[in-house]
């Protein structure tokens, strides 16, 4: 990695952090020199804008939520087991202290369009399609029905979450992450193939 | 009403209209002397401060959703069909231009303690436990199990909602609508009773 490239990364890897805590609209090119140590000049000089900057680290975001979220679970093995693999590193990445960065930067970029909007709706895209081909992958494994429909499961899984993050960060109700995993079980129960030899896991093969 | 209260009611009315653009943050008493006509001073006096403000338009907009969505559901029979109704008033009541209050509200105010958070807080959890006593009476009708948790249940319909405003709201999904109401449906029928007599509505008693 070149010198610029590997100084690009971690100027990154901690503007991350700060938005977490700050938010994307937050995070400006002031405090991030002082987080950084760097001059202001030196940053403009690798992001050109604050615009850029939040698009960057919007990036950022989907990169160490691919790295901790859908790598791990790609172990797994393929079907059931790998669905239920997402969802689990899934939760567990929104439970760090700011709780999940892409929740906080949708209520924050929602009603501002433009090239950082475009950046977030693209890494949700992204991630509600990766639900849904390990859905699609768990159906032709057997485990569940034939007649799912992989991207309304995709919808409801992620409702799951949703209302997991408002119970638990926003109501402070308790029993959130209870009623989380209950309402994930209950909803692949009502999609799990009828017949049990089906639902076998299979060696890994990708 | 004496007049000092009308007032306050009409200006209610349109700081509520105003917030659902501008959100609550956005919604200073200078921008609602502008849209009432009245003067700075004489809002002041009325709120007494933007704070006062801010929590009196979350209670306007609690009274609003009760008036929009509660109410008319209370006028179907007990049982499925008012959670059903319930769902499709709420529905309805997040299809409005600016959105759905409630969420737009949370997004802005859920890193911000203090009077409003607390408001609305308490706004969506007695909307939580609306839908709870729905669902329970819908048990007690024999419409949904016995073992049905109306706690779980209400999360997961509240998780349905969410998701329908990320995917439609933010992620412009052209199918949300649809597999919204599909969500819905899948979930009373994974609750609903396995008896069909069970099903048959009984004349509305409150």
């Amino acid at each position: 990695m070149a010198k610029g490239e590997a100084t690009r990364q971690a100027i990154l890897a901690r503007a991350f952090e700060l938005a977490n805590v700050v938010g994307v609209s937050g995070l400006t090119i002031g405090r991030l020199a002082e987080a950084t140590g760097l001059s202001k000049s030196g940053l403009f000089a690798h992001f050109g804008s604050k615009e850029a900057l939040e698009v960057a680290v919007v990036e950022e975001a989907a990169q160490q939520f691919v790295q901790e979220v859908m790598v791990p679970a790609l172990r797994e093995p393929r079907g059931e087991p790998r669905v239920r693999a997402l969802f689990e590193h899934w939760l567990a990445w929104g439970q760090r202290p700011g709780g999940c960065f892409f929740v906080g930067a949708t209520a924050e970029l929602d009603d501002r369009p433009g090239p950082p909007r475009d950046a977030l709706v693209q890494a949700c895209k992204d991630w509600v399609d990766a639900i849904a081909t390990a859905v699609r992958i768990a159906v032709s494994e057997g485990h569940l029905r034939a007649d799912t429909d992989p991207d309304q499961l995709a919808f409801e899984i992620y409702g799951v979450m949703l209302s997991s993050h408002t119970f638990s960060r926003f109501l402070h109700e308790p029993a959130a992450l209870e009623r989380t995993c209950r309402a994930f079980e209950r909803l692949l129960a009502s999609y799990r193939a009828a017949d049990p030899r089906a639902r076998t896991p299979t060696p890994p093969t990708s």
